[in-house]
């Protein structure tokens, strides 16, 4: 008898969501327009997305967003477009972190991986018609005894199927086309190897209105 | 007998420099200038900055710089520090690699190990009169044996004796102080963890010129 063809059960499914506050999960970004009017285009940005259910605090460098990750996505996606639809050129940049609650150096806290089912986190962002190009790199962090490449490789097949995977390069993955299926593949990758590692971070740097994507062959 | 307080002997002066293509070195940056004149000032930092032994690739979202570290980090504080010179509120983002010759997806090659030392790489570079505001994190990876957060522990320890140290937040440590320390304790920090972990990366965002930084108390 046989069974390597039956699919394991999710291991998320089995374990109750712990809170963002408890389990550290959260994003910080950044938004860069490339205009002498910068200030205007972040506040703006800031101020258009919805913020219901996120703790937000923003100092001279990033915005630090603690929340849902269903929540975090559909915010990040708001701000970034509402910025995007200036047609300015401009830069954000993103960090998703989970399983740590605190600073770059704390000890990972005892207790297993979690992180929800991908579908239900996409499901409610819709597209913004805004075209971005993106960098982006996912890290699996203490993961002894997991097998980090698979939740890797899952998370660029998953990119694949979403449409935007459009090539490896040194470091990054790049990633094309509409604002939310770029951060949905992001927030989706940084779940898959967040179902079995406890603690997993993702950073991308993502472009919209750029000069030189316009000027070329894409 | 006791040798408790004898430091280990430096586990990089027994491993030849491998080469910056065959081990993965190298950077990924990108330089985001708030002004309407951000292509002046992005191609004036390239062109400003010594790129001797460096090879240069740019795209559309990123810059990626291939070679030795203490060249690389001469190459990005003299390109940065020239957007910062413009008066321009400034952001860059880096990301640093070693140990990973690839993609994102990469099987980390076998064997060792290997960092230079940080005092060799440190320094040629003068500082710069630019300040700089931070967030950093430092990320070792596929780091199954190896006791990784004393590196980390290591790298903030030595961002504290260089003075640019500033405090924790969540998901990264704050660093503030000339460019060129700041720049230096990112670089130092991912050698120090390098030592003995293969394959590590590092993020840094690095705000110049901040309207907020400005205004506050500091």
């Amino acid at each position: 008898m046989s069974h390597t063809s039956t699919p394991p059960a999710p291991a998320a499914a089995a374990v109750a969501a712990p809170s963002p506050d408890a389990y550290g999960i959260g994003a910080r970004f950044s938004l860069h327009p490339m205009t002498d009017s910068f200030i205007d285009v972040i506040l703006g940005a800031l101020d258009a997305a919805d913020s219901t259910g996120l703790t937000i605090s923003t100092d001279d460098v990033s915005t630090h967003v603690r929340g849902r990750e269903d929540r975090i996505l559909a915010y990040l996606t708001e701000a970034i477009a509402h910025a995007g639809r200036s047609g300015v050129h401009t830069v954000a940049h993103v960090l998703l972190s989970r399983g740590c609650p605190g600073e770059v150096a704390c000890e990972i806290a005892d207790g297993g991986a979690y992180a929800p089912q991908v579908p239900q986190i996409l499901r409610n962002v819709p597209a913004t018609g805004i075209h971005a190009s993106a960098h982006w790199a996912l890290y699996p962090l203490d993961d002894e005894g997991t097998d980090h490449m698979a939740g890797i490789y899952a998370a660029i097949d998953h990119a694949k199927q979403l449409g935007v995977f459009t090539g490896s390069e040194h470091y990054v993955t790049r990633l094309d086309g509409d604002l939310a299926d770029v951060l949905g593949a992001v927030v989706a990758g940084w779940l898959l190897v967040g179902t079995d590692v406890r603690h997993v971070t993702t950073h991308v740097t993502v472009s919209l209105n750029s000069p030189s994507g316009q000027a070329g062959a894409r």
